[in-house]
């Protein structure tokens, strides 16, 4: 936190906070209290750059005309297994939502279902979604076009592709669910925002420049590009994700996608999708859990390297913060409490 | 290929020579055929660690009473998307290209399907399988519990994970398909072996051993294990991609994965799973191709890092060495070419 403070709200208190933002820019409120609670929950799960941090954007982006705070999100095609809603411009948390709900509500009768969405916007961390069918008994899948390029294709320098993240859920037993939420490059670019915000320095391999030099400086961000994971094969899962997420669904993809940081005005036409399964279509749920709770003590498990004195599993840190910020209130560093409080002020609504 | 020379061979003698094996083995004419068309394929497309290269250790696992020649693949759950086989111990191309089958005819009708797998065995090449929906107009996606354990949790020694690959195919109009295959580790462990075999050094960064310390010598990789790709990214992938390809389906995952290489007796309860996508039930399918083209266009148009002189696409070098080996035959290294003579030789059939 670079030396700054921060002090810690009520999770109730941020949503709050948040829906007297919302309304105030014309979300009506049942809109804008279900994009609180799940912006509050980015930031009580540890996603820290993808909730109430990306606030300010979205009212700005409201204010500038580039998302519909009226919109009629509506089903465009389906199949048993499958839906495409057209997210109308409406906040991409109200559509990605709907989606994982259509998706668990198929999967429940067909065993699997896929949900893409195309004219959405940015919908906070992947984990949200795809950690909505576990209190159904299944596993859930998201993917999502980023809202900005800062990757471009391996070998290359224009900036084409997004993270392009992936998120899986899958519950256990005993355990916290094991949760991956993953960009396709070394460092998510909220990651980048969240280090700049603060004032940090990155360690080299997150991003390069124009010329293939280091650039530590998330300051100066705009002037490199994220490298993939893998070199070729982090390429390779953006690219693809890109066109199931994008392309498939009829939204921005490549070329199209809008960088939200740069632009509040051009429409994003975002795309995601879920994918829920059941597991109860696959095997016996109880057995299943108990299964996964073996696989994690056998990681857990395992003889460490040197160097190491811990073996962690995804979702693992994310369980542990939730029941930290659930018990002391979520952290908001002074730099990002002022910018909230500023905008409390241009709106005219009770700070948070 | 280390200074020995290669020859090359006509893909169908290839599979009359694989027949030959397979049948001195006891395989019934069908599936051998069936088999041996899929293995001829993986050396056609370039996956030559994963394709007649494999046999002698398929013929020993067969010898060894490892794989059932004579199974009953059946349907063991099923809804409208999805399904998972009881590979009754198969030859795993037999039990994958019946997933990829069904998946296909599900899909036809739900949109999506996803058909998994357990009792399955090594099913070669990953492509092979997601490219099966292509002749569709679907896109397929396929994922799979490696046949060995060569990865251990992030910051552990103990091997618990394999490289569980993922392959996606994906049509395109006037361009070869889209087709990333990739193992979550930096490599695959069949590169490793043929390396091993042509008498190569690996890179860094490929392998360390147990004190963390790189490994370059492929003859030595039982000593040390493979790298995932982004560090804990890809140990998060090959643990996800294990739980919903081994634990979803009832097959081994973890310490019950049995190593191929070294046992072929034990039999392996391989799991994988297919996911195939109807893409006219997200959107009109020559509008799709054309906008996947553009992709391909973008990605290619590129400006190039100092360096490189070309931006590749997946699949773009499956395509071309499966033109050139259809048109001047499948190279065949000496080293494999004299264990291929020497299995022939020990079956008492006509050598390739």
């Amino acid at each position: 936190m670079s030396g700054m403070a921060s002090r810690r709200v009520e999770k109730s208190d941020l949503e709050a906070f948040i829906v007297r933002v919302f309304q105030a820019c014309g979300v009506p409120e049942d809109d804008a209290f279900e994009v609180a609670q799940l912006m509050a929950e980015a930031d009580l799960i540890g996603a820290d750059a993808h909730g109430v941090f990306r606030l300010p954007q979205y009212v700005k982006r409201i204010e500038a005309g580039g998302i519909n705070t009226h919109p009629a999100i509506s089903v465009e095609s389906e199949r048993a297994a499958m839906a495409v809603l057209d997210g109308d411009n409406a906040l991409g948390h109200l559509v990605m939502s709907r989606a994982a709900e259509l998706a668990v509500e198929k999967a429940a009768t067909s065993g699997v279902a896929w949900v893409g969405a195309h004219h959405s916007n940015h919908a906070g961390p992947a984990s949200l979604y795809a950690r909505m069918p576990l209190s159904q008994d299944m596993i859930g899948l998201y993917v999502a076009v980023g809202s900005a390029n800062h990757l471009p294709p391996w070998g290359g320098i224009d900036m084409l592709l997004s993270t392009n993240p992936i998120a899986v859920a899958i519950p256990s037993g005993q355990n916290s669910p094991i949760v991956l939420d993953m960009a396709t490059t070394v460092a998510a670019y909220g990651k980048v925002k969240t280090m700049a915000q603060r004032g940090e320095t990155m360690p080299e391999g997150w991003m390069i420049d124009a010329m293939g030099n280091p650039l530590t400086d998330p300051k100066r961000a705009g002037e490199g590009f994220l490298l993939p994971i893998g070199g070729p094969k982090g390429y390779g899962l953006a690219l693809i994700f890109g066109l199931l997420a994008g392309t498939l669904n009829g939204a921005a993809f490549g070329k199209n996608v809008v960088d939200f940081n740069a632009d509040s005005k051009t429409v994003t036409n975002t795309g995601h999708f879920v994918i829920a399964l059941d597991i109860a279509a696959f095997t016996d749920v109880e057995t299943f859990k108990r299964d996964v709770d073996d696989i994690w003590a056998q990681m857990k498990g395992s003889a460490k390297l040197p160097g190491f004195f811990e073996i962690r599993l995804p979702g693992e840190r994310l369980a542990k913060t939730m029941a930290e910020n659930s018990a002391n209130g979520i952290p908001i560093p002074a730099e990002l409490g002022t910018q909230l409080d500023d905008l409390a002020a241009s709106l005219d609504v009770a700070r948070l």
